[in-house]
């Protein structure tokens, strides 16, 4: 028998981490245990899911049990809740919520990649019929099916962008939505402005929202959600209520067996992944990660971290030595028409962050001026006063956006200063950008404020 | 009166170092000289214009002699050739095309942006009325005039980018466009797997497309041109004969004053835009420049090049201390519904340079598998087998091939390997890319090569 790896948790984080070990030491023993009905999938698709557009929950699926039990060698089981790690013994016990049976499991390595879950307060009637979350195919599936049995009217709590999204497309599917937020503002990665505009864009195809207020109450009738009361005093009808007010790591198993945990409870994992066990490894959005620009611990759960510290994981547990040097918190959202994005730092973040911060805002067409359609990227970029050092941008507009945020990115990542992205040889095409590129724009005019 | 700058050609060059220089130095005597008609227009977007989805030609052009002689303070002269530079007595022979009248002018600083000119083979008939080229505003209302007169077939001689959106728009105005290209293939900067995708793109649209040849001849009736002979003894009818086969720089003017010239008899400057003649810069498609990645000069015109390079070298003269670093080559065109990008070297060129080159290509959908539309990304990563060290990119695909191209244009410049490129932390929804954005499959796929 090979090595046993057992992972707990079947998607982006698990699965990497059990195919990168499995493809580098193909006879490791390896068993993946997932709690929910489904394994790899893309929980971000879900808003496209309950709206329509995507019809079948499986199109959300790129690997099923079958294929990874069958075909790849990595037993893969469903429904399968692992209750309790045994560090000492190396043991994990595992309950299957379909019999009720329990079972431990020895390991030799193992991989916490739990995940997060949804926060949803203590409030009176949080937990009646008709209140839900977004986080896995099931809350899809009974989220869709509360649209198809004719819901009209939905409160979204939390103006994240999994919540907006979601408004989107339940506008979208012809119902009359609310967004509650409990900050004076949405998206807080976003500069006020471009916030504002995505208030907007919401509100411009009759999405309702309602700021500087939290749900006080579900009001229910017949144990049924019908509608909230906000801390403010209002009340909105709805026969649907979807609570993304943000998630938590869920980090539970980890505490229990006293590995270390860091901020919001995610659990500490260094470069490699491991955690302060050297047998356990952890990744995805139950792990701490270090921030690029600051080097200080932060908690960002993205998809594309979780794939990646998976695979490192994963990598590590194979024998090889792959490191997960950090993250930008890059993202980006689509809004009907409007796309935003952000990188790195806010300019909050970064005068947080001791550096003598100041952002400098542009907005430019996203073709040659003469060339038909196109619109137009507005762009925020933060710097250093001091060294001119680029630390974060953000931006909204037309779809482009989503490619220049990258390249920021990338020039974040190599520690260029704004002068240095000044220079920048970008693609030019009156079809695709002005002959200055809105970052060349950015740059040259964020430049003037640099010490 | 102050120092006193002349400024030999008005478009992307020149108008951006005499309006630099005139910011820094709002005392400065600035004068400018354009031989044609029109300052300040944008050539890359004259197939657009010609095709019709520009109107007017005045679309083009963002600064009319008006504007820049009255409000902006440069005395802007149209129709005025520079004919020779004394720089023993510091002035110019200026002559007034629509006059004849010919004067003499003092400088103390003088900015060479003579740009480059089309070439044209010496082949019968390569005068004759109807034979064209796609270099200057005049140039874009007499092939415009040409479709509107009723041309029907044109004959395109050269595959590189201008004539390629050139066909595109002829087409799109109702013609029937063969296009005649010398080597074995389109577009030299793309791999020949991308080219032949573009070909095929043509081809759909009904463009014909004829390789491995070269015309011999223009066939003419009463000096007009009726068709194109080709080197392979082919006879292609044309109402309209377009020579789009490269330019060279229009460095005359500088070689009969004794400045240094290089690389295609350009002219060489320093990092600060200055010629062999200290009192003398020149900017733009008139001169040689060097390439970032192999640090060796090159001569690679484009218009993003041009305004950069004006503002450094108006920086240098009112007194500030830029420096122009170099050039990757990176370009984008569109052709019908495909995209096509590049930036750095190709596999070749860098073979040329002494890599243990060696490119890396993948296939990838621009989106969410599950999520509508979208299309694919194609991409090569060329690389330095030994280093990992990123070289070059080529890709086609979708418009947001554009965006990604810059990604790696920016990760050249930051001298990032592929291993580097592969932990990006690139934004990510299921609207703009898959969670693994094609750019990390294809830094992954790449790093696979490194020894």
């Amino acid at each position: 028998m090979g090595e046993r790896l057992v992972v707990i948790g079947g998607t982006a984080a698990g699965l990497s981490a059990a195919s990168k070990a499995k493809r580098l030491k193909p006879d490791m023993d390896i068993t993946v245990y997932e709690r929910s009905g489904y394994v790899s999938y893309g929980a971000c698709g879900l808003p496209y899911y309950v709206g329509g557009m995507i019809e079948e929950a499986d199109d959300l699926v790129s690997l099923d049990v079958n294929t990874l039990t069958n075909k790849r060698g990595i037993p893969t089981f469903i429904h399968h809740e692992v209750t309790k790690i045994d560090r000492q013994a190396k043991t994990v016990a595992v309950r299957d919520l379909d019999t009720g049976k329990e079972f431990e499991q020895g390991y030799d390595k193992l991989v916490i990649a739990t995940g997060a879950t949804p926060i949803v307060p203590e409030i009176p009637g949080a937990r009646a019929e008709g209140v839900h979350c977004l986080r896995t195919v099931e809350d899809g599936i009974a989220l869709k099916s509360r649209v198809a049995q004719g819901a009209s009217k939905a409160v979204i709590i939390g103006g994240g962008f999994i919540g907006l999204e979601t408004a989107e497309e339940l506008t979208q599917a012809g119902m009359k939505v609310t967004v509650v937020e409990a900050m004076p503002r949405l998206l807080p990665f976003l500069t006020e402005e471009y916030a504002a505009a995505i208030q907007n864009e919401l509100e411009k195809h009759g999405v309702e929202v309602c700021l500087n207020a939290t749900a006080a109450e579900i009001l229910c009738q017949d144990q049924r959600a019908a509608g909230v009361k906000t801390s403010d005093g209002r009340c909105f009808e709805a026969d649907m209520v979807l609570f993304s007010i943000g998630v938590r790591p869920a980090s539970q198993l980890a505490a229990a067996c006293g590995l270390e945990l860091g901020l919001k409870d995610a659990i500490v994992v260094d470069e490699h992944q491991r955690t302060s066990d050297d047998s356990i490894y952890a990744c995805g959005d139950c792990v701490q990660m270090k921030h690029l620009v600051t080097g200080e611990a932060c908690y960002v759960p993205l998809g594309t971290t979780a794939n990646k510290q998976g695979r490192i994981a994963g990598e590590n547990i194979g024998g090889g030595n792959g490191t997960f040097k950090g993250v930008l918190g890059s993202q980006v959202t689509k809004i009907f028409d409007l796309y935003a994005a952000s990188t790195g730092l806010t300019e909050q973040q970064a005068v947080r962050a001791g550096y003598d911060a100041v952002s400098s805002s542009i907005t430019k067409g996203d073709r040659a001026s003469y060339y038909p359609g196109g619109g137009q990227n507005q762009l925020t970029l933060i710097l250093d006063r001091k060294s001119g050092k680029l630390l974060g941008a953000q931006g909204i507009g037309t779809e482009t956006i989503a490619g220049r945020m990258n390249v920021l990115a990338t020039a974040i990542t190599a520690g260029m200063t704004v002068m240095e992205v000044n220079e920048l040889d970008l693609v030019y095409s009156p079809s695709v950008a002005p002959v200055y590129d809105p970052i060349l724009i950015a740059a040259s005019q964020a430049l003037k404020h640099v010490k």
